[in-house]
């Protein structure tokens, strides 16, 4: 995610980071090249006048305005949704910390270094949690986390598991179980935290659901499809009225269909590492820090600070 | 559902797989026939000049992009929703499953060998309720995957049943009870877990929702009418001014016209197997792998693979 | 609810059923007759030439656009609302009839002939929940389906209440009352039956709110007096580009217009019995089906099939 | 609110009642003054022509198009979910009636002449809140009607306290501890009961968020701004092409967009009297009625009917 | 927050408070100083005409459309929600006060005297806790206001936690568990207080989330280039056909364009002290009044009021 102000006066124009120009650069070029060409040519090609007015344009334009207008809601609700679902991973994160330290019957809250009370590993195997699903998200390798967070016996568990996540949540169940069965949790407490549990499920269920499920492919197609003819063919329709500008208002065009698209494409699936893609690292940490604290730690890992305006 | 990275350059324009052109390949080269016609008679019929300039389309178009651009969204909202509740239902299936394995009163939980241990029915149940919705929803016999998840007397059951997942989850119900009768279950967890079996309805009604009630007709009949109407008449109103060029307008015109129309028409309703549909069969797979994990199954059936880039 | 597959081809123009065009004959006929008329005058009015160019239209549909698209939106959101509401009653009386059934502390679960059974009379009741509510909405006379799914005491009690659904629920939650103060229910699980009811009821007071709050009052008559305008004006405005194809042209923009104002009038409340208004009766019958089947009765009445395409 | 059919045929054109026209009245009235003077000074002002041609109105129409879609959706969203709140309201208060009499542990439902009665007292304390908060929303006086439904001692409260709602509520939680603590009440159902009390509470302070928070202001101000300027400057625009229909056609323009902001003005804060408000007193009659039948009351107040065709 | 009516008549046209013109002042001055250079040479530049017609234009803004829309609505949104978050955080604050207020077992309800009362602590704890979260939306110095309603344990715990409002949640959850194990809390009604406070935590991260992920950086840049882009080079296309009109016209379209834009940029992320952002002092106000009053306090502090016309 890119993190930064918004460039004032003529640096907005020419500013390159957090900007989706580098994406489309060569369909700009692509399409300037041509554009140019068919000024130079007054639109003949093959001794040939191709009489495209701009009349098409209009035409072709409200289907394009319809595709670009929709693909960008739906581009965009699917990032939000993203965020939305790691918020609130975040909060059953925070709220299972906050139901364990205090709803239990033990007499003081459990400290950091107890490392074998079954209330510190609740609180652990839930950072491992959210850590465990940003791995699965970007298909990195989630074992150096995991020795950090977890027992010898839960890490063998999750290597061996095919959903490393749904695993930690049924440990969670074990030991909520069993607290419930040595009576160390009141029955409708146990149903409370354990939809806690589930609520930790539904973001991972969520998440997964944007991941594996993209819009529908022939809209991409017919979207990029109806873009490329429309700018393609647009120095044609503008030569006779605007001229030698054409190569000039082609690149405005073609930047802001183009520029709209790409970026429909990269925050659809928002998972990933590029620049508008969400800081998963940096949501992670933000919950091993609130649930680290929850479990009275003096030394928490510092929060994570965008690096070059960028924060991954 | 149709899984492949968009094609780049060139490649785009030409794609078939996964794009909606075959379903709209007969309008197209209708429409197009048409328009060729109208350029070479230079817009006249029977001795007489059409006089339709392209105001009307502008007039009409607008009316045409109120209708796309609603039924669009409507569809798509369809699509979208249809997909959250099978998420919902997963979410629901691990939950339940992950309830059952731990928050009951046994010792241990069930293993993959107690076929006749009650927990065990309850997580093979839920399975066979995923299976049992998508052959409900895709009009396919779901005998042989109950014969394969279900004791003989569920089967016989299930068979005798006028809504077959109902009857899957009045039986886990059952089950619930007698559990919760014999102090195997304590009332707030009995009230928690009978939470996830009415989530689990919720998933099937919600789609049979989707299934049997389409949207208005009457939607459906003004917007096709439209855009044949709007394509058939539209050589006409551009042949004084684009000239030779016509057809290759109208060609662009209502391949997005149709196609953003047919793609509504496909996704409208979700459940089928045709290229833009969920992958029910995927989705079901993973289910059982996740529950049969919960279950400490060590071998778990393969999840499925895209063919030829479409998963069912 | 028109319940029919697409019409292909030339028979998509000519098809009637459950198109909105009876609706908007006589609105299409007058604006067509004053399009000839203007026509055959050179759209001169008293010797004077009304000089309309498409310039206005193109203002004023703008406006129009706005109308329309905003009113259909809403009109087909309120649609699918009271469709999602019937759903949600239906999940609401599958569930508790599942709840009654498998919850509570009785040896078996009841059988269709123990009409003495406290769980018998809440599952049919239930059953009267459903269509009473149908009645309400559409204004029919709940009488007759009373009489065959209450006891007689139950019958007086509906017919002396004011609000016949609440009346209702009332009653179940009687019988849940006497039955958790004699130890046949959990508190825990009173709890979630209760949630139950306030589900149905929910179901209900969202179907009244659709029912009694129209859109306002203003809207309405602002798109439709923009609609009148802008489709009797519009030959002055052609007249003189279009030439004779004046008519034809006014014909469709009239048609897609009051189409589309036609139809969001009959949706936005769609309890009735017109073509797209909800099947209401079928959706009782399914109810009907599955909450006997839940009572293990063994000849369920038939669900209703659409006649002539149309499911009530 | 105006209840009332559509008009049919011309009658559409000239109704008054229910229409936004008086509201809007001198705005039409100045913009087709200055429309007719400019049409017959032929667009000079000061000997000098105003050179605007169309083209301005399609750019600056743009705008104007986004900004009242944009408004007219979110006045409309308010509204609508301000409905939606008085129904929640609606169902809340009914459950909570149906809950109190029924799940706690008393022999008999309580009558309408128990005054006494814990449970009694419930019921009216609720009947009282829907209507405190109806004062509450229209700045009206509360102690008229308190006067009727509550104690003395109650009143007495709620005549001091700030917030008069949630005095009503805190009394009813009072009720309610003191039922459990008297073991009238199991916890789980009190648990139940409270979660009543925050879905009353939810919907008051969803109604004072509604109430409280206007759209901001600059968006009111750019709208009417926007409107103002391009339904003034419109006259200049269209004199060459339009000739003497020009205050025909500005008068409708205006017509659109002066009616489209006003009624945008009126639903978004829809709590007071006028045409298009909500009727919150039918609606607090409505809940009266439901919870005085739950009391058993035989003598219901009349529901209340349209004045007018207006309901308030 | 602005409160004021809007203004009437030529008022209308020159108020500045609550107006975005102040934030736009120099982009409209440098766009109609170029608009007026651009018509006193005619759209010659260097001695080349520069022949942009109005048709870019038109295409441009179809593209500007889309963008400012989107962003509009995506913008109001985060508003809307951000009002929304802060509602139901005082919804939670008042439900919990009531709670702790009428359903432990404790003789009496607790008075603003008792501070060492657990139920007093608990209620000033959820007071500090809305403010907390208000200075921590703002980056402003939480202590004084926690000098004024914590203890001097509690002051100690919040200024070492990395996180303070967390800090004061699992505070109030420790309160909450020793009422739990020394029985004044029934363990079901426990876990309905537990609700309470995550849904006081989900407030809290529901508006972190809207605090620290803006909408994506290239949107933001891509709406403001074309936005600069189309205004400078606006009087090019119109000088030809609108003449010294043009830095009229050209102004106009700027002030709706960059004005929307910039409010834009200002409601979305709300939560700071400029005119369009939310009165955060005053809804904390509004909390701690509910709440002392829940707590029997006599003196109220006195309700915000707008200061020349804006509430913070």
């Amino acid at each position: 995610m890119i993190v930064r102000d918004r460039p004032h006066g003529l640096k907005l124009l020419f500013v390159l980071r957090g900007s989706v120009l580098p994406r489309i650069a060569w369909q700009l070029a692509a399409s300037t090249a041509l554009a140019i060409a068919v000024t130079l040519a007054h639109g003949v090609v093959f001794e040939r006048k191709i009489t495209l007015t701009t009349v098409p344009f209009a035409l072709i334009g409200l289907a394009l305005a319809i595709f670009l207008g929709f693909r960008n809601n739906a581009a965009y609700d699917r990032y939000w949704e993203a965020r939305k679902l790691w918020g609130d991973l975040g909060l059953r994160a925070r709220s299972f910390a906050r139901q364990v330290q205090t709803l239990l019957h033990f007499d003081a809250p459990v400290g950091p270094q107890d490392a074998d009370d079954p209330r510190h590993r609740l609180i652990l195997r839930t950072i491992a949690f959210a850590s465990a699903l940003r791995h699965q998200l970007r298909g990195t390798d989630p074992l150096p986390d995991m020795r950090r967070l977890l027992s010898a016996g839960d890490q063998e568990g999750f290597a061996a598991a095919a959903c490393g996540t749904d695993y930690l949540l049924r440990r969670n169940g074990d030991a909520l179980g069993l607290l419930l069965r040595t009576k160390r949790l009141d029955p409708p407490v146990a149903a409370d935290l354990d939809q806690s549990l589930t609520g930790l499920a539904a973001a991972a269920v969520g998440c997964e659901r944007i991941r594996n499920t993209p819009m529908p492919f022939a809209y991409t197609l017919l979207l990029h499809r109806t873009a490329w003819l429309y700018c393609f063919l647009l120095p044609f329709g503008l030569v006779d009225t605007v001229g030698f500008m054409t190569p000039f208002v082609v690149v405005i065009v073609a930047y802001t269909f183009f520029g709209l698209a790409a970026l429909g494409d990269e925050i659809e699936d928002p998972f990933g590492l590029s620049d508008h893609h969400l800081p998963l690292d940096a949501l992670c940490r933000d919950i091993e820090r609130h649930l680290l604290e929850a479990l009275g730690s003096a030394s928490l890992p510092e929060a994570l600070a965008p690096v070059d305006s960028k924060l991954t």
